[in-house]
């Protein structure tokens, strides 16, 4: 994508998140300027990749001309370094957290405040492509989120206007769809480790899997001895996890409720 | 895959598993000569799709000089249709189901058993590439064995040899990174919906979660609020749940075992 209408743009924060994103929006021709962190060598390495960017030492942006300040922090870090920010009057801010509110941007004086939502989760070092990546905006006034839906849609095709309350509970869904399903996975790959199986077996299965859950309604293609009521197959993984208590509670929480979910597709369909 | 030298098999079974497999092993050149199932539409709807096959009305083989029967039938049926199983002394009888012992065809008199398992989930009306669904083989004796890796490596270059004990063990795997993450999908999929959300925003970020989790060790890039220690977000995502009561129990239990699994990481590293 191409934009018409560069913005000039700082980032606060030099973690995986701000990573991708300067280097995105440096890329469709917006221009990044200036790189704000605590820790000099990662406010410098992230200037470095930036053609035109500088590293600058405090959160301060009052002698710069800026249109936006992208705040990409731990959700942790968010409010002390809203309290530390500086802005010239009229410069939105923005903060990239999808389980934090706008308000919290409040503290920033003179600022035009906003969200910016990636819902992504970005590794060092890998490059995405930001094109598919749902970007979620919100902002305190109609200006303001034009002005994101503008710098946004010069990076995605996927671009959407969300509050905090369906942020939330898109937040919680994608804890159950991706944070859930890798600790699954972990357990899996632990199991096969210690069966001295590899773990490269299930990956065919895997990917069809989710191919599967993502062309159709999950819980409509169930399989698996669960949903069949396969009673001793069910006791024999039990029994198998006598040393694991917890991974056994899991599995019976787990086949608990595929059958309970079970019950209710048998009535609808 | 071309083999060189082709066998003669038979069905019993035209359900999903059947379905891919009889058409692969015509396609790869092995004469599909028969298929048996209880219904006759279901084989003979089978047999018309492989050039040769015939449609049977009774699982009785002593005719036919057959190389091997494959029996792909739900595990509850395997013991009533290995019983009523009928065929000419030397023919190899495989079973294709990973959590049932190859000692159930005993009762197949003057067969040679085995099992032939394909690690895979298959939906009707979807032929897949079997060429790296891991095909786990087991049987009586070395020459059985050799005959089924024969068949299989026309098919697959994933063939391996695997007894019930570690089957049983894969199954238990593939039970949590596929059933289980399967029925997580379904409640992300559910809480969107409630909440008027697309089920789409969350295809780009579970896309990645699986890429990292299958080239890493799923344990050592987990993200999100639990293992963040993110008790804020953690109260919160319980507290909208509360409709849900068996799934606030798994976000618990799921948060818990993130949390105390992280321990263990931190002690590791």
């Amino acid at each position: 994508m191409n934009v018409t209408q560069p913005k000039r743009i700082a980032f606060v924060g030099a973690g995986n998140v701000a990573w991708h994103l300067a280097q995105a929006l440096a890329s469709a021709g917006h221009g990044v300027q200036a790189v704000y962190s605590r820790g000099a060598s990662s406010r410098e390495a992230l200037a470095k990749v930036i053609p035109g960017a500088l590293p600058v030492a405090a959160p301060d942006f009052r002698a710069m001309a800026l249109d936006l300040v992208v705040i990409a922090v731990p959700d942790a870090a968010l409010i002390p370094v809203a309290a530390d920010l500086r802005v010239a009057p009229g410069t939105a801010v923005v903060h990239t957290s999808g389980s934090q509110p706008l308000a919290l941007l409040h503290v920033v004086e003179g600022a035009r405040t906003g969200v910016f939502y990636p819902l992504q989760t970005f590794s060092k070092g890998k490059l995405l492509d930001l094109a598919e990546v749902p970007l979620l905006l919100e902002a305190q006034d109609e200006e303001t989120l034009r002005l994101l839906e503008l710098v946004a849609g010069s990076l995605s095709n996927k671009v959407y206007r969300m509050g905090f309350e369906d942020r939330k509970r898109l937040h919680l869904a994608a804890v159950f769809a991706c944070n859930f399903t890798n600790h699954l996975l972990g357990i899996s790959r632990q199991l096969l480790q210690e069966a001295n199986l590899p773990a490269e077996l299930l990956q065919p299965l895997l990917a069809e899997t989710i191919a599967k859950a993502t062309a159709q309604d999950p819980f409509a293609v169930q399989t698996g001895p669960a949903v069949r009521g396969d009673d001793p197959v069910l006791q024999a993984h039990q029994h198998m996890l006598q040393q694991h208590p917890r991974y056994r509670e899991i599995y019976a929480l787990l086949s608990e409720s595929i059958q309970a979910r079970a019950k209710i597709e048998q009535i609808r369909h």
